[in-house]
């Protein structure tokens, strides 16, 4: 089906918004009438620009206020709505939205509401245009898509249909089965928007908190279901309004929007891109870095060691039991310190996830790769992060690993296998602040990832968001994270946290071998000692080794973190029982840590 | 009556809290769990902290599920009490507040309740400290005030009296009269928030958008009159639970809050500041520049003449009928370019308006006046706009105008008197983002204005909000403005607005005298023919002249725009029959405009 974009979901002039649609590959725009009126450009300019860009216009909204007022009223109404027929003629579209009626004029009068729009029709007909009629949750009178479609049947003219709104359909909970007793040639126009449920005013539901299908918790599939089974056959439009998306660059906002779009025809069964190819593990996490010392020794200490250097690249593999972390000297990439700049996903099927990725508008990055190198496929993901699809020593697959060939003698081999890292246990990638919701529908869609509750950590300096995305057994974990708003940094550190099974032997092993763990406050473990019961000097041994303790209905989480190298830190942690989180109760503490520990805190 | 504030009210770590809580003259703090257990210092540190700021430690909080548990678990709880008993020993603390369980293992028996408290309460005698206990308003099986006291009562320890929270009891409509049948000496502590009348989940209300009293809609008032009746006598104490305060710089925080705290003290008859003296009119606006050469120019084209020039200082007077404009060359303070630094305000009582505004802790500014000078007082506003109280030409009073002993043939007589500029209309300034309700309530409260409703306004790249604050007579308007997030300066611009009764005169002398007026595009000029009707040829005037439209159910509005110099423009305003807004309506075009012109745009 074709896709539409309301101008009003996206961030900008006019022409940023029309550019940016076009780019996601939209195949047309609702004009919003304000983003209209404020453009230098002339209707018939707005035109030229769509139609340069592959748009067609699809429907200019909105009208309010014209039907069911007294008689004076609805003559000056016609004579605004006639003038708007003129502009549509030069805009080149030939469809209005029509909202019902929140006028304090308004009357309850079904049959004097169709009589209205019967006449409304008449003169939209003579200038070659339709009415779309439809049912503002809030409306007056008219509050339901059933009421408004009574009235639309009971005007019946040729040039009157109506218009279906996912928003206020649903927001207030009507039933859409109905939807398919109207004629699909009379569903003038469908708009869809999905909300996170909220209790709370309708109005400002509406307006503040509407997000793309997908993002939210309102049924909008099965609504496109019963939209397609009624026989329509118009656009899926986006009308999101969004305080977010307002103030976002509208060129990511489109692809995230046109994204969504492809997912709902995929859950709804009328677009089929490359089935979802989950992945089983990591197989490596790349950090970047203008000078690899800190790192090195970070590393190190942690019990990983260098075993392997890319044949062509200056790209160090270090190593320990399935943990493998790159690490690429880049001097220009990365001038503010070590970063997390890609992910290395074990899959089944690298190929077959890539082109999922590609198909659902994933950037696809370009390789530079010696002829000899393994063919690897990559995206990027919301936040920059490079996510590239792998196998690692399988059989049939091309395998990473032969870019790089071993080094010898550089082995911890001699070290404790007590505490050893066994493999990466999650990451925690901060998201761009305007992404959150994006990133989750990101990877749950694109990766096949399955997003877990979001919970607030409370930052001495604002709050934090984080969810967790994870694949079905757990050997993919990662938690995405946003601060409290733009101008935050306290929440832009990324980390890798590695799995052990025996935390209390790494945490030893990491300081007996010079690295300096994240101090815990004294306070935290007299705390820990009133709220658990511990076996004699475990909480002892807790303290001295700065390990931090949480414990669900499943199971036991310990966990130590290392000190900061430019944007990033490590976390060792053992889970036991079957323990689910990532110690987020322990948030607040280990973020106070960090902000003390900053240079010239903030 | 004593004040205090939890330390959650405010942002940073736990010794900057102190420091904000200290500084602005609270007299005790509640100390927050989390704030204590993320800190470095020990408890006696923060006691003898605590000691040294003059600060009393009034709480600890919170103790959470306590009561009405199956025994095994209420005897963990008992354990886990003692130790929190000895830590308020380390402290130096004799309350803790306990909040009515949301376990789902608590059960629905008041007498289990009183028991479980009463063996609580016995064992905090123990220690030396008594138990408040407080009922959040979604507890589990006690929710309200009137329940709770009802539970202290029947436990009947000595130990054991109640919290009483304004938000938890208001938030759920709760008839707060009941509490004068509480003995005062039983209410052991008093909690105090305000909040925005919101239609959601109390549980997220309560945890992110509670504010100050006098920023929100709850009657804080009313119930602290009925906790006094009731015989308290403890510390009148904020706990605010506010995601924006928690990013917000915790010392303007920590004023804002105790100044709202001495107006409550105010409207509840506890306390008597000296009496608000409200404004009378616009003395003058003061600019400061690196460049006097733009605004000069700009200056000119509006009509205004360069009239006076301060004795000692490089300080020029703008002025044409009652409009005056300072205009300071101060190429250190104001590098960017223009900026609104100071207004004055005409005041009946000079010294007692500065007087209200020194006892309610607006910063007083130094004056660094000549001998001769007039004596002027000046305080500065949240946005850091300093505010003078003057007296212009008025007799019995030191007049400002004296210390700018007039200059001579730069006037500006010869120019037609048709739209000539009257007065300041309004002015329009810039909030820090985290400070919105606080500069209403400064405004409010400070200087005697009264704030009208919030407005909304969509910018291409974000919503604004934007609510104005007046006198009783319309002589002096505020429209205090917010972008939308910190990193936002898409709202960063000021705005003089100058009164005339002829803006079609006022707007083609500007332009003949080579002014440049702000663009409007010729769609917003088609609409308004769809939306009024005027006398012919009226439309057009508008349009060739850029004159903006409004009418309200008073009377009509027209207004144009200047270009922006440095961070601010001027508009020029001819209201008729009583309008009463500011053009709100149009200012998504004027925006849209200003962007278009920005260099560079964003």
């Amino acid at each position: 089906m074709r896709t539409s974009i309301a101008t009003v979901s996206l961030s900008g002039s006019l022409t940023e918004k029309l550019t940016a649609a076009a780019s996601a590959g939209f195949d047309g725009v609702e004009i919003f009438e304000n983003d209209l009126l404020a453009s230098p450009l002339t209707p018939e300019e707005i035109r030229a620009r769509s139609a340069d860009l592959g748009l067609t216009i699809d429907l200019y909204q909105p009208m309010r206020d014209i039907e069911a007022v007294p008689p004076k009223e609805f003559e000056r109404n016609l004579r605004r709505a006639e003038h708007k027929f003129r502009l549509m003629n030069r805009l080149g579209t030939d469809t209005v939205l029509v909202c019902s009626s929140v006028s304090p004029l308004a009357v309850d009068d079904d049959a004097l509401a169709a009589e209205h729009l019967h006449r409304l029709a008449e003169s939209a007909q003579e200038h070659g245009v339709r009415v779309a009629y439809e049912a503002l949750a809030w409306g007056r009178h008219v509050s339901t898509y059933d009421h408004a479609w009574r009235i639309v049947e009971a005007a019946g003219h040729p040039a009157l249909g109506t218009c279906l709104d996912s928003f206020h359909i649903l927001a207030r909970g009507c039933d859409p089965k109905g939807i398919e007793a109207i004629p699909g040639e009379k569903i003038f126009f469908l708009q869809l928007a999905d909300a996170p449920l909220m209790a709370m005013d309708v109005l400002q539901w509406s307006r503040h908190y509407r997000c793309f299908p997908g993002q939210g918790g309102l049924d909008v599939t099965g609504l496109v279901r019963h939209v397609i089974n009624a026989g329509y056959t118009g656009p899926l439009s986006l009308e999101v309004f969004n305080d977010v998306f307002r103030q976002a660059d509208a060129g990511p906002t489109a692809v995230d929007a046109r994204r969504s779009l492809m997912l709902l025809q995929e859950a709804a069964g009328i677009a089929a891109p490359p089935a979802p190819v989950q992945p089983t593990g990591f197989a490596f996490a790349e950090l970047t870095t203008p000078d690899a010392g800190a790192v090195s020794s970070l590393l190190g200490a942690l019990g990983l060691a260098r075993t392997a250097r890319h044949r062509s690249k200056p790209v160090e593999l270090w190593q320990r039991g399935d943990a493998r972390i790159l690490v690429t000297t880049d001097p220009v990439r990365h001038r503010d310190g070590l970063a997390l700049a890609a992910l290395g996903l074990e899959s089944p099927d690298p190929v077959g996830a890539a082109a999922r990725a590609e198909s659902l508008l994933a950037p696809v990055l370009p390789r530079y790769r010696a002829p000899q190198d393994a063919p690897l496929d990559a995206v990027a993901a919301p936040d920059g992060v490079e996510i590239f699809f792998c196998a690692t020593d399988r059989a049939g697959l091309p395998n990473w690993r032969e870019d790089f060939p071993p080094l010898s003698g550089d082995g911890a081999g001699d070290r404790d296998p007590r505490g050893a890292v066994l493999r990466i246990d999650h990451l925690a990638l901060t998201q761009p602040w305007h992404q959150f919701d994006e990133a989750a529908l990101f990877h749950r869609t694109v990766l096949g990832l399955r997003p877990q509750e979001s919970v607030d950590v409370a930052d001495p300096y604002g709050l934090l968001r984080s969810r967790a995305v994870t694949n079905d057994d757990g050997t993919v974990r990662i938690a995405l994270g946003i601060g409290p708003g733009p101008s935050d940094d306290a929440g832009r550190a990324q980390h890798i946290a590695l799995a052990t099974d025996d935390v209390v032997a790494a945490a030893r092993a990491f300081q007996d071998a010079g690295g300096r763990p994240l101090p815990v406050p004294p306070n935290y473990y007299d705390d820990l000692a009133a709220r658990f019961e511990f076996a004699p000097g475990e909480a002892e041994t807790y303290r001295e080794l700065g390990i931090l303790y949480d414990r669900d209905e499943h199971g036991t989480f310990r966990h130590f973190y290392t000190e900061t190298v430019g944007r990033v830190f490590f976390e060792v942690v053992q889970r036991d029982g079957g323990y689910r989180g990532y110690g987020a109760q322990n948030a607040p503490v280990r973020l106070a840590a960090q902000h003390a520990l900053r240079p010239g805190r903030r």
